[in-house]
């Protein structure tokens, strides 16, 4: 192979940037079969040069100056895998204004600014993926933007956060509560130390953007995508969930829906759902994620596989990096930029679900009577009613037909103003194959 | 939009080519959109043009000279969804020589071509993809090539053949005779009039050959895969996998093993085997497809959803002519040829696994004795033995530990001598998530 080396700068040497380099290294000569050119290693940017990665590079190539490693211009790919919008932004706009094709593992980065990555990327002729950005190793975005790219794609659900699922599978599995199981994630490294952005659906939402963005053709800004976590998940949800042959995953829902008022748009999600037992996404246990994508040729289309982790995340970037850099070797970029066009975004009220319901009653005979009279009247059709007795506590637990979001949370607001109710009642949504249909 | 729109000529119009020309027209707005040009039919090339086929296209398109059509300058990309290797192989390769890109469809076709096939498009300067030829909707080719191109693909393992899939699930519904399920399956449409490639095995022989070239890079002739169909599997065969919570399900493996001379090659097969309940290819019902690709990195990867039919075909076959024709629209032409070099192949007797043993006995009792000595014998470790009787005939049923395939063979050969077995063992393989490691 005589072909001149394609040098790389990674920035960031976490988790996943530690299992980059490494793999750049160990699988030199795989790399330099499947690209047609050898790849070398530019220069890793750190924070902190003092710190030990055990990675076995040329120490020169460490720098904590990631901008003066951006602007080299003998550089063909930047992979940039830094957490949040800053830096990363500017780095990335830099690199590509420099000639460097982009590999990010960045949610946060692309979900928030991915528009005007793209135009940077297209006006410099460079390549701007991000695989790794959701799901990990599982190829999604890829399929998605190609293979896909004749269906119009109906709806996407997924479990997209690896360290929620993780959570909510030990409160599975112990009957415990949202604390303990989120200690021993902790604990057992499948939550970071600080988990605001995975527990309250944060990362989830950026996800949602980036997918939104390649099976709807639109980009959402982040915070139109509804969000609820899973703190206020309790033990007794999970109990409930069982008690009707369901589990409880944070799901993110991407679909188009028609509004209250019958017009067309986006309605993204994020938040616990019942999901039955027989469902494809029960079936992703602990950190892994799963995706369905629907289509009206193709019907549901699964992929499930590893969501997170070191050496999983670094098999999409380094597929990406293979891609982009197999098109430096041929001379010529990626259509990386999908096309979209703006979509109107519907808010939750505009969705059309079905709820498990619990009741706290203090008489469980007459309440039953009250809260369904309530129901009736506020159009929420009733699929089941059951009584619960936990800990010494009457509640009625009521499965709703399918009704609009604004129509079940009016019930659920005189339901707490009834003298037989002595508990505000909790709603979850269920996520059923036909939901919202 | 201004761009010149591209030509596109269809060889064959059957179930899957009807749809995809429906497509052409009834999604034109959405096709321009994602390619950034419009798409035009320059003819579809048809056996028998008296033959209706509901499509409302200008009759001028319709033609039965498609070595004609294929040599036209003024066509972009050339749909081919004929069946067999000729006229496919010639047609598509003066396609190519004039300057066309390929999308086809014909498993047989590349399974028995692909080299030359990538050759002509190399030389050529023109894509060749061919999505929909395994799997049919589920984004699999692609993905191995692109977003595992980075990764050592250590074992695929699928249900890849939808006809099969659709009659073992009938035999494991009703508990019924392979003759039945197959006229039922026939019946629905689930099955060609003559199903031989399909129930013989050799349709999921040459998906596994495209699944080698991409998975292992290199290319396999497919007599080197091993084939067994599912026509010998019986209603007891059924009855003893449920016994051990299993199911029959026809499965291709394609793994790197070492062989019994400690030789790394890869060994693909195709043969009925009991897959645990709890196994995710247990799940793929119906006429679906589901495949699992593993690598160190990544784990174990599931991809699910429909395998056949008309309109999952067809989304695939676009979304390579989607592809193909962004790139036409740039300018440039795709890296289509995975790099490939000659791999030493494995016979069926390098295989270790595990196997069910059925061995039919006039004396279940004095019969343990002898079988298990003789399994003893040739170093077949048994993992679970239990007596069966069915419609008055005695059996053992045998669980064997992983063992070599020629060990296990001579064992059955020799249990079919011995006094007390009256008639010759059945033995199935199993498919563990450990298999064979």
């Amino acid at each position: 192979m005589n072909a001149e080396p394609l040098k790389v700068a990674v920035l960031g040497c976490g988790v996943v940037g530690t299992e980059v380099v490494r793999r750049l290294s160990e699988k030199r000569d795989l790399l330099a079969d499947r690209i047609g050119a050898p790849i070398e290693l530019a220069g890793v940017a750190v924070r902190d040069l003092r710190r030990s990665r055990g990675l076995a590079i040329d120490p020169q190539l460490w720098t904590d100056d990631p901008l003066a490693l951006v602007k080299r211009d003998d550089v063909d790919i930047v992979v940039e895998l830094l957490s949040g919008t800053e830096p990363a932004h500017s780095l990335i706009t830099t690199a590509m204004e420099h000639g460097a094709s982009v590999v990010s593992a960045n949610k946060a980065l692309l979900a928030t600014h991915g528009p005007a990555l793209h135009e940077t990327a297209a006006l410099h002729d460079v390549d701007l993926t991000y695989e790794a950005s959701v799901a990990a190793a599982i190829p999604l975005l890829r399929p998605l933007r190609d293979s896909l790219g004749g269906d119009r794609i109906t709806r996407v659900v997924g479990v997209v956060n690896g360290t929620t699922n993780y959570i909510l599978d030990r409160m599975t599995q112990t009957g415990g509560a949202f604390g303990a199981a989120l200690r021993e994630a902790v604990e057992r490294g499948y939550a970071e130390a600080d988990p605001t952005a995975d527990v309250a659906g944060t990362d989830a939402a950026f996800k949602a953007v980036i997918l939104a963005s390649l099976a709807f053709h639109t980009w959402m800004p982040p915070e139109h995508v509804y969000r609820e976590g899973i703190t206020g998940v309790t033990a007794t949800d999970v109990a409930d969930a069982r008690a009707c042959d369901r589990v409880v995953k944070l799901v993110a829902v991407l679909e188009r829906i028609p509004s209250r008022h019958g017009r067309e748009g986006i309605l993204a999600r994020v938040h616990p759902a019942m999901v039955p037992r027989t469902h494809p996404l029960a079936d992703v246990r602990g950190a892994d994620n799963g995706v369905i994508v629907e289509t009206p040729d193709t019907g549901p289309l699964l992929f499930r596989g590893a969501g997170a982790g070191g050496a999983p995340t670094s098999s999409a970037v380094v597929g990406d990096l293979v891609t982009a850099a197999r098109r430096r070797v041929l001379g010529h970029q990626e259509t990386t930029a999908p096309a979209t066009a703006p979509e109107r975004t519907q808010g939750i009220g505009d969705l059309r679900t079905r709820y498990h319901l619990r009741i706290g009653v203090n008489d469980s005979l007459s309440g039953l009577d009250g809260v369904t009279s309530v129901l009736r009247f506020h159009d929420v059709g009733v699929d089941s009613a059951r009584r619960s007795r936990t800990a010494g506590r009457d509640a009625l637990v009521v499965i709703t037909d399918a009704v609009r979001e604004p129509d079940l949370r009016t019930a659920v607001d005189v339901l707490a103003g009834l003298p037989s109710v002595d508990t505000p009642p909790r709603f979850m949504r269920l996520l059923d194959p036909a939901d919202a249909r």
